[in-house]
């Protein structure tokens, strides 16, 4: 047995997401097929989390494991000349018999990018979200800072945490700041871990702060109801990018 | 009678290429039909120029006129509203009654994207030519250089103009710039004008050159030859992009 570690760019454009699942072809069967073709037995791959239908990665990462070691270099490009070219595998390294990738995984980076130009882009139309209200950039900034540290995210994630106190919701959201970038900015967000539609409902209740749909004091207690229903919308995914997975130095074999 | 210069960007993938023809949607049609149905009168657009299929612009200019003064800006909200979200018309002004998009323009600037990267980038796949062999980036700036000046480009245009003894083939390109972007290389093409797939053909030229399929020293005798035959390959459409189209200072309204 041998255990890799790929990461990989995917548009997620048109895919039903990261995760296999009936009625829309996701990325991770894509990858799953093309590696069985190449290494000719049925092959896993197991990513570091779901990405939602149209979410983009920039940075996903992922493991495999073999019956035997491979040549590293073939596979991959053998890979990338099955997969469709939304799809790239930017690296494949051997990995650590402990590495998984989801339970090995310390933390996470996520951008959401916003278009806040009254005129539209054409080009950045799959990538951004067009925010259609005026946004006081300082306001956003503001309300970001109330999301940072520890703190139970139960308001925040869709259901199947709600009401299940098995889970924990407690993240450590180190960093959510807002970068000014052509047309709009993109909100950067790192954290230990992310909930389910974690990233899109912080980014959704920003935006309905900047429309005055709620008001900035209400972003401590809507904390404190764990109730997803007092948060604000859920953001659309096309402007979701998942940019990096980090992982403890020694998930690499050696 | 009033006359009207507008600005327009498009993400042409998908499209039949500016001008109207049959079989194909073309983004002038699409912009007289938005205009003729808020204008409530039939209204014909005039380009500077055509794009082919799957060219795309960031600053396309053309013309129309109406029988009444319009509001401006009500129509351009009312434009975009009507638009697919791939075409977006930047800027409306009035233009002198002398004003004509194509004879008024004095210059052009095109780009053209290669991506170099061995590893494919899914998110400018539409808009980049991936090259899959070596480019010595040193040969291609030099290369470069040997389409500067006044001279007869019959070589570098297609059908339609060869034999034509009519069509006066003699352009100055003042520019050719070599610039390094993420992935790859952009080349920038600024010219008086340009002749029918023009600059589609010195790209394919260029990357013949690096590719060792022409020598550097047979650019000078395939001008002189003014023959298509001998130049290289034509460019795929979807690298290069229509930047911007220059007028006199004269052209608005007073």
């Amino acid at each position: 047995m041998a255990k890799y570690k790929i990461t990989i760019c995917y548009d997620g454009t048109g895919y039903g997401g990261w995760q296999v699942q009936p009625n829309s072809t996701s990325i991770q069967s894509l990858i799953q097929k093309a590696l069985s073709t190449i290494l000719r037995e049925e092959t896993l791959v197991t990513g570091s989390g779901r990405t939602d239908a149209g979410v983009h990665a920039l940075g996903q990462v992922a493991h495999f494991e073999t019956s035997e070691p491979i040549q590293i270099r073939s596979v991959l490009y053998s890979l990338n000349g099955l997969l469709p070219h939304q799809i790239r595998v930017l690296d494949m390294t051997e990995a650590a018999d402990t590495f998984h990738a989801r339970y090995s995984a310390t933390g996470k980076i996520y951008h959401y990018h916003l278009h806040l130009d009254p005129i539209l882009n054409p080009f950045t139309r799959l990538y951004s979200l067009d925010v259609y209200h005026k946004v006081d950039v300082d306001l956003l900034k503001n309300a970001a800072t109330c999301f940072l540290g520890t703190k139970d995210f139960s308001a925040f994630t869709n259901e199947g945490h709600k009401g299940s106190a098995a889970i924990n919701a407690v993240r450590t959201l180190q960093r959510l700041d807002v970068v000014t970038e052509p047309g709009g900015v993109r909100l950067e967000l790192e954290a230990d871990g992310f909930l389910y539609k974690m990233v899109r409902n912080i980014t959704g209740t920003l935006l309905d702060v900047c429309a005055g749909l709620i008001p900035l004091s209400d972003i401590e207690p809507i904390f404190q109801s764990k109730d997803r229903k007092k948060a604000g919308k859920t953001a659309p995914p096309h402007g979701l990018f998942l940019v990096q997975v980090h992982y403890e130095s020694n998930s690499s074999k050696d």
